[in-house]
């Protein structure tokens, strides 16, 4: 393998770069920037995994109308309370859904002290953390949840019924500093069992399972993933049970999709299909607090 | 050893027991009552650490005034808002100041669409899963988190930092069933490791730190609890996140105590010591949300 040079791209650049490879396609250009912002940042935060890289797949899911060009076409509430609302994404790109609850969310925060905001009709929403992030730049905590296709297999089970469901929080911090908290309820992530199988490297205990939900450290014996945790001896159980609080609270309370039906790539789909149902079904729950009480 | 002998006690017998252990101490009627709720839950459910057993140790800091008797003291709210609130315990049993945190939270819900309230000046308030069950008899979900004394050690440390930090939620669900999660952010618990040693056991992986911070399979070179997910491999890292995240949502938030802060039982403090640290400077941030949006 010849190795990589490397290439320092300001970040302007790349984010002008993602606006205008949407708006080339037609995408609404406010829900363009709101995809350049998320997946801006999750570069500068180092989750590359969550960055420019993606572009790519939102470009074939927006040219494929599994995700809504948005011209035209807001979220829309369809219920709220004083400090809750339950918002339709109505399909445009998961970002845009995202900060548009978020903002709902903080305004709601300002006026009664917390808010909190479930989503359905969303998709892929980027790094959960960079919606604590907007909340630190207003002086808040925020929260922010997401649930997805199924990759978790349960604990005593050999099936992926759970996805990696990720918990983040944000905090801010004297001095402009701040404490953000972003992490899948997964011991790890699918993209590093494969990366450990192109490197001919055994993977760690407490991350994959076999097809006889057994756990495994081969990564050609690779069927699912292990909840944050590992096996039943050492905590799996309370990971997969991390992960159900998130199906709970994003795929059950917003009235969506959630567990097996939020697809499942593993049945023969193709990359295309296998986006189409991670990134038009996942869902968000966003709370957030007012730093002063 | 001698096998123990199995003794069915009906549940109004423990409960009427445990009130009229604190009575006998001058504690007020109530506050016994709501202690006596949680300890009989908690055995009802299967988690016998944090039922009966605990009567003693509730006792010792009634006598000790580590906890107040409660006569003529209740909760106090600090400040509020329309959906929030922060609550002074006022050094009362803790799950009296648990019910009385939660019962404002459920208020501020049924009118608002949510509410979250945060205690301090709390002391044990039992295990964190009953207050869930009080949201979901009232048609709601509710969440309860507790900071602890310091017993986790860090990623990438060997000292013990914070605490067992649990995390819980309870939802209601159809046909009178409901979904309760209740679990410390470390992968087990300090009980289990004792037990282990008594059994002459060694430990399963990702359980324990010795003294130079490396992970060991040996009761005798216990020194700390890892975070759920055990090693930084396979992503302790994550548990201790979680951990900070109740840290901040419950010590920091309220103005409390947290970290090191909380009390550290390693130095030699007796057993009333570490209880009055922990038991007078933990504290609750709960949350609770309407289930119908």
């Amino acid at each position: 393998m010849a190795t990589a040079g490397k290439l320092i791209v300001p970040e302007k650049d790349v984010h002008s770069f993602i606006i205008r490879c949407l708006e080339a396609i037609g995408t609404n250009t406010e829900h363009a920037k709101a995809l350049a912002d998320a997946l801006t940042c999750a570069d500068t935060r180092g989750i590359y995994s969550h960055g420019l890289s993606r572009i790519g797949l939102y470009v074939k899911c927006l040219e494929n109308k599994a995700i809504s060009d948005g011209q035209g076409v807001e979220p829309t509430i369809v219920k709220e309370n004083i400090s809750t609302a339950l918002v339709d994404g109505n399909n445009i790109l998961g970002p845009a859904i995202g900060k548009f609850a978020m903002d709902l969310a903080m305004k709601k925060a300002k006026h009664s002290g917390i808010g909190l905001v479930s989503v359905r009709g969303s998709s892929h929403f980027g790094i959960a953390g960079w919606y604590g992030l907007q909340a630190i730049e207003n002086g808040m905590i925020g929260m922010a949840f997401t649930n997805t296709y199924s990759m978790l297999v349960s604990t005593r089970s050999k099936e992926m019924v759970l996805g990696t469901n990720p918990i983040s929080l944000g905090a801010p911090a004297n001095d402009g500093d701040s404490f953000v908290l972003d992490m899948a309820t997964t011991a790890t992530a699918l993209g590093k069992v494969e990366l450990k199988g192109k490197l001919g490297q055994t993977l760690p205990g407490g991350w994959a399972i076999d097809h006889e939900g057994k756990e495994t450290r081969d990564p050609k014996a690779f069927h699912g993933l292990l909840p944050l945790g590992g096996s039943e001896e050492s905590g799996g159980y309370k990971g997969y049970g991390l992960s159900m609080m998130v199906e709970i609270l994003c795929g059950i309370l917003s009235g969506s999709a959630f567990g097996l039906n939020t697809g499942n790539w593993k049945k023969g789909e193709g990359a295309v299909n296998y986006l189409w149902t991670h990134f038009s079904k996942s869902n968000m729950a966003a709370i957030f607090k007012m730093a002063e009480n």
